[in-house]
């Protein structure tokens, strides 16, 4: 039994696309049988992994595939400091935030001094998601608004607040009332800034007409599943000073991009000289640990602190934070941010030498998160994507697809990732793009 | 700079009552500093732990307190395998559930073999208010409705749609529009089950005249936040009925109760005969490693998957499920649930010896999970529970009070609990109570 398939999600397996081997046939109905019809698997032909270490993974038939696309594994899959750190951390004590650490504070400490001085506090939860509704909580107290902008193909999480306003879980998924979309600048514009403010001034004003008093501007300063758009530097921060004078705050989503994945500047807020009032954290934080957090002005969190109390029974545990705090002291020990910068910028120079090849159009992203976009007769061209995230995983690498029309590529590999590493992947990408030729 | 205390929260720490080791100060400072002032301590004297042991737990000092509280340790904290399970399932493979893996798969299957088979598939999320927010997001959808019942002073969890109807946050925390709050049945009642009936029917009539559909009557089965309400067996299924047949569904909350707290029959909706349509689970089930499940009838999730897709990046990733299976079998291979069985039976007995005394009028609750009310002058003692919960914590041992009134002690410990940590419990217990004669 198949349940009807929602809105297209990109590199969703679909299942007799590709004929599976007996044992993943046989895992692929059980998935469907225990887990049920809302989960999904990636790739015409699923990765059945049995083990990883860096930026490798193993399937249970030996085959290798070189990562290029899990930024939870920041440092490379199985970091053996990390690893101790949890273990060590678990069997001497793992209790919660009613009681009093040091691990936490000291973590506290050092993660907040990467922040401007007016982001003093730290809340953690277990997720992203968990963090990114959080922050809806204090806005909506703060500002006693409902009004949320947010962009036309975001994803934010999954809780019901999250998912209302995540267009990007596909036109089945039901969106909030207050809840604003604004397109992106195309990327040609000749001033992205104005753009970009223009669309969240026609926001407001639906506001407005409507009696709604915004509560925020959230967005992944990245924007991610909107197709990964990094610069202009500062293209975003004309539109939300428009925002915040209708009284929003600006909710900086660096669940995606932060961490050093887009260079030495850390979150990508930064690097647009943007100030938000709350800034969300989660995937690579613990390198797989589940922990994530909400940077947030002190002022904000008086006002919400006087009315209500705030406890996450894992969020901030201690073993949470012997992981978080492995993660941030191999980052700067290996300079892997610096890293990032570099083994990226040679990746999109690489990547570059396709453009106007194979229906490839574009390379963008910052630091070890790339995007290219395919077109064909002026078209986004999502059997193009699609077709090359799986001759990439035939060939040992994997990939995804993002974008509303699901026509760009996602690559976000682990931010340990070599300059090799780069020169593996460019060879089976030009052996992948060949296929293309028979694709219409 | 203090932030006004918003309504007390049981047991929390009230800067200046006692005072506090340098340390501990310094310690409260950074927390205030860094943290921000949504964060709450326990005890007037908070606890600096520094390890834990089984039932045990040492603080900076050196001394040592017998764990009667903390749930998440459910096989006792450190314990080795759950320690080994993860390092070495971290050292292996730590993914997502994007990529087939067995281990998911064959703890699903373990899991709903505990379950009706009515209950026929498990969804994974982080944490237990991921999994009731993933509860009410499926109600919304399959029912169309968007009125919720839950108890007068209930807990479900920190996402917004959780905090609007979690009345235990305090005063100062918003509840949603289309909450209904239910008593539950006095429990000197003759008729529990009417009552419990009785109570919803009235909410069905609000919603009924508001001319809002009921989506979920939600409750802990155990009630732990109302002041732990185990009998009788069945007390709340009649109301139930009543609520199912106007259209909601039942979301049975065994996030605190499950896992074996309250005997053999693993759930607690089982104890009472009940037939959820779903059922969230979280603390115990990784002895503190994060993750949590929602379990929900297929047919319900037809209608969900069909609409969107559910996926959460750390929610059943490798490392939760080998702590999750961990559990799993050491619960079964030590018995557990039947010495949760076993014990708490005998620690009621010594517990009810108390009645009459000191304050003390009833002593409740099903396996480990225990609850001791105090009253004076006809009236909730609130003042004596607290500073029970205080002068225990002075003896060495760790507990905590629950109920709307704050007069109820809320017993709790990991599942290993023994005859003799009762003992060692009911001799500081004693003594705790001998100071109470000073205390109006």
């Amino acid at each position: 039994m198949t349940a009807p398939e929602p809105e297209a999600m990109a590199n969703a397996f679909r299942p007799g696309v590709t004929p599976l081997s007996p044992a993943a046939a046989l895992a692929v109905e059980r998935r469907q049988r225990l887990l049920g019809p809302a989960y999904r698997l990636f790739y015409d032909h699923p990765i059945y992994p049995v083990r990883a270490e860096g930026v490798w993974i193993q399937d249970r038939d030996g085959k290798t595939y070189l990562d290029a696309y899990n930024n939870v594994a920041c440092l490379g899959h199985a970091h053996p400091r990390v690893v101790a750190a949890v273990a060590e951390q678990m069997a001497r004590l793992n209790t919660h935030t009613r009681y009093i650490q040091d691990g936490i504070l000291d973590y506290a400490e050092s993660l907040l001094a990467s922040f401007p001085a007016a982001l003093g506090h730290v809340m953690f939860t277990c997720s992203g998601s968990e963090a990114n509704d959080l922050a809806l909580r204090i806005a909506s107290e703060v500002t006693g608004g409902t009004g949320i902008i947010v962009t036309r193909h975001a994803y934010h999480g999954v809780t019901s607040v999250l998912a209302g306003l995540s267009p990007s879980l596909g036109a089945g998924n039901r969106l909030g009332d207050h809840v604003q979309l604004i397109d992106l600048p195309d990327p040609a514009s000749p001033d992205p800034s104005a753009d970009f403010a223009s669309a969240v001034s026609a926001a407001l004003a639906s506001f407005a007409r409507a009696g709604i008093r915004p509560a925020a501007i959230l967005f992944d300063t990245i924007f991610s599943s909107d197709g990964v758009y990094a610069d202009p530097p500062g293209f975003f921060n004309a539109g939300v000073s428009l925002a915040r004078q209708a009284g929003a705050l600006f909710i900086a989503d660096e669940v995606q991009p932060g961490f050093g994945r887009i260079g030495p500047q850390m979150w990508n807020f930064r690097r647009h000289g943007a100030e938000p009032d709350m800034v969300s954290m989660g995937k690579p934080m613990g390198n797989g640990y589940p922990v994530a957090a909400l940077v947030v002005k002190p002022a904000l969190l008086e006002q919400f602190g006087a009315k209500t109390r705030y406890f996450n029974t894992f969020g901030g545990s201690s073993a949470a934070i012997a992981a978080a705090n492995a993660v941030w002291q191999v980052l700067a020990e290996q300079d892997l941010p610096q890293n990032a910068e570099t083994v990226g910028r040679y990746f999109r120079q690489r990547l570059a030498d396709y453009i106007g090849r194979n229906g490839i159009t574009a390379v963008r992203g910052c630091g070890l998160f790339l995007a290219v976009d395919f077109h064909r007769d002026g078209q986004p061209w999502a059997k193009g994507a699609h077709h090359l995230v799986n001759a990439m995983r035939e060939r040992g690498v994997l990939i995804s697809a993002t974008g509303r029309a699901a026509n760009i590529l996602k690559i976000r590999p682990p931010l340990v990732f070599s300059a090799e590493n780069v020169d593996f992947f460019m060879d089976r990408f030009d052996s992948a793009l060949a296929d293309l030729h028979n694709i219409r």
